[in-house]
């Protein structure tokens, strides 16, 4: 077929990259860590895109865009924020080309046209958002505000992987700002719902609900709260964070309000994201060695058709057919494609789109047509069954709703059983290197002790669930006391 | 109401600016040239893009993303190109910041980070993708490729004006691959044709489908065909265009494709962009000294009702029936904001929704209420009518369009007007000076001319329409035979 890939056994790192490249989500650019997110992907995104979207209006916010470049003196405005993302910012310095004299047809960086200020590329967008808040609110009343942004953003990363950590990636986020802390926090706490409410509900990617330690914090964050994958390999993958700022760069933009009391005060504040990221938690969470498996709710397509003809005659039947059955799909919105291009053999097809992820494949041949079958072939399970084409509109809208169900419930399963409780360093070093996954272990709660577990066994603390419950223990590598088990694993 | 804006008749210009800032449509950013959009504003464009967005994919194409930057050695390969934007692209030199020694708190760009290779922001990407179709082509099998990408591109203005021109920019820019000539020119035509049934049916606004001239086509490009609107004051303004690049990319991208027999050709190009620049061209062709006028296809609400009341027995009483209304309405996909917010007066609400250019405004009190009325206003012509409770549904839907048919049959009527036919040079600089607008003229056909008349009048070729009629003529300036008329103007 030309399209096998690397098995997942063999080299779980290669199979991911092979798959994203054969199935066409994406492909490498000219550009050092960017990568060229195709149409078949770019569709799975619009999707993901979608449905986020919908839910943040559903819940009062709004869309706006802001620029792309913030000056140097706003970027170091809030210096916790500032420190944490110099590292790895882009630098605008020049604003034109000129001819090389030296070499015809060629051009150089007009030294001529240096900026007075360099430009930061936003790593996020906290600063030019609070510089222009500031403007916004005088009073109470202009509270809250309850801003979303997609964008393109860069962080010069300098490993980097298809979707999984890009110089340049597509995200959304969120920036809100607030009268009161309480409703700060309530807004940081409702947004991670929502990102644990679409992880689940629609890529089929079951997620724990934690709040990171000091050390994983966003920089310029009071609190940062996240949802945390497992990818069928036994490692986490960080999918979403909601952070709730404090007043802090309230205070770096100087950026008050007037309470109803006629009183000044600093305006609390959220940011929240996801990113193009997720694509790749979804690739991970449920493919196989054949290729990708989508979850009908996100698909680009939801059932493909194939015919299988040997003759124009034979193949102007099945496309009569194929007409009434997709309009009967379509009728209640099922994305379905015919594939009859003749370049292609069936056998090619199938492997096609099964590399393509699409849930549900149906075949029709003459034989089927004279019988009034159709076989219909999910890809999860492999399995395939004739269904009469009278009750083709039922059944695949209960097969999509039912490998929807399948795939998050197989996740889960695998997820709930790499949850591993360690009491002992031994344990722990033993289940992150063999069995894999989460451990759930109690620690000291300081940085130092952190960061010695992170250098002796390669595991970072992913959250503190928000469900832990209260429960004396030792530390797992000082043995000092603790209320209560966190979350390591070996981590994206 | 703290809301007035300058009239059109005393300073246009200022007039523009006013009511984009005062409706909130954007604001000015601490970046130099570059715009915040407001959510007001940004809701506009999320219902012109996804209108556009619907037409391209009704007519196969599909959406991906491509990256940010173009290595400088990409950017140049096409070297008509790279000339036309080498003048106003912002280039990234360097990778991170650093703590600056000699300043606490301060960063400093990091001489140790700098790139080997300059990377521009693009101002356009047909440079990186078609370096990236290099790859997706090698037969005939593998076209067409009909992609457009939604993106921000940065081109450095030295003179910027809201939405206008402003360094960053938000489109959409298709880019398409195709095995014979006829096919690119088909395409581009195609999307010619959607951009100006576009601006028509959904944005109000009449355009002329025309050709540019050498001087004035797209760098790289064969042909630039283009749709140009009039504003209110007499200047015309290029709304959209759509190139034939012909081989001229495959060319510099060496991308080759076997034909049928087996043949290697190069692969023919269309690019074709439209852009924020779009909201600008809205604005002006609509709205008056009270405010913005926005077409109801695309106006973020289309309705807004007002209560009036002076307790809260009226006001409750009136809320129950504006439930009602809302329902019915929405019922129908009308967007409907009810304002009833205690710390607004009604007349300044009236005030508010003007500006911000709501198509229809429903106000209803105490009395409404016992006759079974509500006052409907339109924001096109001012008229107030007494409608039936009952029949406020269909009364709405046919009100909003009408309102959508009547600001299109002003503005083409103004437009109409403002094409002038000169025979003579002294004409031609009266119609400019005096009646502004569009001016049919002869000329000769040579760029040299084209920039006297430029210098001289201050007006350029707008285009080259395409259904000018053959004419024996003499140019307007130098007098030479020239075969058709061509419109001229003064152009933003």
């Amino acid at each position: 077929m030309g399209k096998a890939i690397t098995s997942r056994s063999e080299d779980y790192s290669q199979w991911y990259n092979d798959l994203v490249l054969k199935s066409e989500l994406a492909d490498y650019s000219a550009v050092r860590g960017c990568m060229i997110i195709r149409p078949y992907g770019f569709t799975l995104w619009e999707h993901m895109r979608d449905a986020l979207d919908k839910m943040f209006k559903d819940t009062g916010h709004v869309n706006a865009y802001f620029p792309l470049f913030v000056p140097k003196s706003l970027f170091e405005a809030e210096e916790a924020n500032a420190e944490g993302f110099a590292k790895e910012c882009a630098v605008v310095t020049h604003y034109r080309l000129k001819a090389d004299p030296a070499n015809k047809g060629k051009l150089i960086v007009d030294p001529e046209a240096k900026l007075e200020e360099e430009l930061v590329i936003r790593p996020t967008s906290e600063a030019i958002i609070w510089n222009t808040y500031k403007n916004w609110i005088q009073s109470y009343r202009d509270l809250p505000i309850l801003i979303n942004q997609w964008a393109n953003v860069v962080r010069w990363e300098m490993r980097t992987r298809l979707f999984l950590r890009t110089a340049e990636f597509l995200w959304q986020e969120g920036h809100t700002a607030h009268a009161t802390k309480e409703e700060a926090v309530f807004e940081t706490r409702q947004i991670l719902d929502i990102y644990a409410r679409f992880a689940e509900e629609f890529m089929a990617v079951p997620v724990i609900k934690g709040i990171k330690t000091e050390s994983e914090r966003f920089a310029g964050a009071v609190d940062t709260y996240c949802i945390e994958a497992l990818m069928q390999d036994g490692k986490a993958l960080q999918s979403g964070t909601s952070h709730f700022l404090g007043q802090n760069f309230a205070k770096a933009f100087d950026v008050k309000f007037s309470d109803k009391n006629n009183k000044l005060e600093y305006v609390w504040a959220t940011s929240w994201g996801v990113s193009t990221r997720l694509i790749g938690a979804l690739v991970m969470a449920h493919s196989d060695d054949d290729g990708l498996l989508l979850p009908p709710k996100l698909a680009p397509w939801q059932v493909v058709i194939i015919p299988i003809y040997k003759n124009d005659e034979q193949k102007n039947a099945i496309a009569d057919k194929v007409n009434q059955i997709t309009a009967t799909l379509k009728e209640v919105s099922i994305r379905v494609k015919y594939d009859d291009n003749d370049a292609n053999r069936p056998g090619w097809k199938f492997a096609e789109y099964e590399m393509k992820g699409v849930p549900v494949r149906i075949t029709i041949g003459p034989k089927d047509l004279e019988n009034g079958l159709a076989e219909v072939a999910r890809r999860d399970t492999k399995e395939k069954t004739n269904v009469a084409l009278s009750d083709l509109q039922p059944y695949i809208i209960k097969l999509l709703d039912e490998i929807q169900t399948n795939i998050f419930n197989r996740a889960k399963r695998f997820r709930d059983e790499h949850i591993t409780a360690a009491n002992t360093w031994d344990e722990f070093l033993d289940i992150l290197e063999n069995k894999t996954g989460f451990v759930s272990a109690h620690w000291d709660g300081t940085a130092e002790t952190e960061e010695k577990i992170k250098e002796l066994a390669k595991a970072t603390i992913r959250c503190i669930p928000l469900d832990a419950e209260k429960e004396e223990g030792a530390c797992i590598l000082t043995g000092k006391p603790s209320d209560k088990r966190v979350l390591f694993a070996r981590a994206y």
